[in-house]
């Protein structure tokens, strides 16, 4: 039988907590005989809500956390202070080893900034980056860094490529994944400093499928599987996805309502529609996982709903079963 | 009556030269009587194309060049070699005074070095930024800097904040524009090097109308009327918004053909939904102006087509009747 993949999940962080998180650990719990998740944060709104839901209470345990860490605290000071807050004991639980992972979807910055402070990272990495798929027109890539790490240096940018190679191939499933360097024209001697000096080491790196430059225009064209920019360009990336896809989405449904014809007609799209704009989601695939640390530390959506709590949830079980953080030591850091 | 705007057209700049751009010449005439275009390219093609037309020959000028600047081409040495080309040309009449502003759908590298080579900046001007419209939920936002001056310092987001507002006030006709400064979170100390050294300057300056920091995600959203961020963010920026849109529609229009319903439903909406991407396309503002130049140089999307060229042209009339550069000279560089 397989190995349990134990879980810690911050209950109480993000906007829909506790009742979604809670929700979608059930889900996940009884999704996945391999996974057993510890719920953290207060445990008499936890229990309460826990009510509402069979499950496994072999494999749901409830750990309790009396403070909460709220999204715009300055995230260090949080860390620091709140040592009874439901991330921090989350954090904790992976650092000592009772648990393999970690899924939160409260403050990013908090949940950065703890990933690095207490989970720590693998000997050698140099930055963890934040690593969350991106819809394409085919599928999904994996974008790399989104996180607080700006002003990047190249040989940074090469292990993102080399960490983000190996979770695109081992967790989310794509064989030698196409490896793009996010910049401002294709030819090689195109970009700022940071971009004409990170091409080479790419280039001449024999473990990733390397396929030079991408333009952003490129990117929801699935141009390549593993995304490399620094965590400023990530994170404009990320947020011009959403805002745009937001943006043209209400657009659209304002310019369908505009005529009784159009009424009759978006009747008619609606549910294909619906359709399309699920294929150009990610929540199925769970949230972003901090790469390179002793652990897993995957941050999700602060508006996550169950569905998106539970595929965090798991996706860890990959992340263990492909032995993804052996890989890192093996493959990332020995090689530099 | 008001004085004629002498406009040099690159005819032979981008995909659709030199058809589209002939076209959109002589409707730029036929539009508006203060405008007078000298088409630069090979005279004999030109000719022809022009023979399709009706136009008030007083106001349209054909001048010969032999060479064209292809948009693979090495940008400096394409500048430096091709002194014969049509864009060089257009370059020459601007610079000695003979035309007031140049119009070119061709390689956005030559344009962006003949205007600062050739054109030559005003003095003062750290930067001549690029500026295109984006299109946003509500209107337009002026995004800038969108041209080849990465790693750019504050003090060039600075001018680039008061040039920008300069124009979308006085050609866009947005009163009183709000500036925001593109940024990873809407706190202050927030940002990369940059942006945390930027911040405080654009709140310092009161000549703008600064609104703080603004995330990419709300871009779209029409968070601010002049979105100012160094030239790589700015090409993400642009380039995501192309990107998204286009895969987003894409996807639209094939779930729209998946069953026998939603293709009726199609063809209801298809009026209305073709309305709703004509609002959200930037064609009826022209072209991309880079600011801070002793002249005015526009930069028209490769693809352009006569609409887009036409009102490329057109625009260059209101930039010399507000006396943009005037404007910047007394309240850019006098000021810093």
């Amino acid at each position: 039988m397989a190995e349990i993949v134990n879980v810690a999940v911050d209950a109480m962080g993000g906007d829909n907590a506790p009742g979604e998180v809670v929700k979608g650990a059930a889900e996940a719990v009884n999704a996945d005989k391999r996974v057993k998740v510890f719920l953290v944060g207060r445990e008499p709104v936890i229990k309460e809500e826990l009510k509402k839901y069979n499950y496994d209470v072999e494999r749901l345990e409830v750990i309790h956390a009396d403070e909460v860490i709220e999204t715009g605290e300055p995230p260090v000071m949080a860390i620091r202070k709140k040592k009874e807050s439901s991330l921090v004991k989350c954090m904790y639980l992976v650092k000592d080893g009772s648990c393999d992972a970690l899924v939160s979807a409260g403050s990013t910055g908090a949940v950065l900034v703890g990933g690095q402070i207490i989970v720590g990272r693998i000997k050698g990495v140099e930055r963890p980056p934040l690593a969350p798929v991106v819809p394409n027109i085919n599928g999904v890539s994996l974008l790399l860094d989104c996180g607080a790490n700006v002003d990047a240096r190249p040989s940074q940018l090469l292990q993102f490529a080399k960490m983000g190679s190996v979770y695109m191939e081992s967790v989310i499933g794509v064989k030698n994944p196409r490896v793009g360097l996010v910049n401002i024209g294709v030819e090689e001697e195109k970009g700022n400093a940071l971009t004409k000096e990170t091409y080479p080491l790419l280039h001449n790196c024999p473990e990733i499928n390397f396929v030079g430059n991408i333009e952003a225009r490129d990117v929801p064209m699935g141009a390549a599987d593993v995304l490399v920019c620094e965590a400023f360009v990530g994170n404009v990336i990320l947020k011009m996805m959403e805002g745009v896809s937001d943006a043209l989405i209400r657009k659209i449904k304002a310019g369908m309502m505009s005529s009784f014809k159009s009424r009759i007609g978006a009747l008619l799209v609606k549910p294909a529609l619906k359709q399309t704009l699920k294929d150009f989601s990610t929540e199925e695939y769970g949230g972003a996982p901090l790469l390179g640390l002793n652990g897993l530390v995957v941050k999700t959506h602060g508006s996550s709903k169950s569905v998106e709590i539970k595929n965090s949830i798991l996706q860890c079980i990959a992340f263990k079963e492909q032995k993804i953080n052996q890989k890192i030591k093996e493959q990332v850091v020995l090689e530099d």
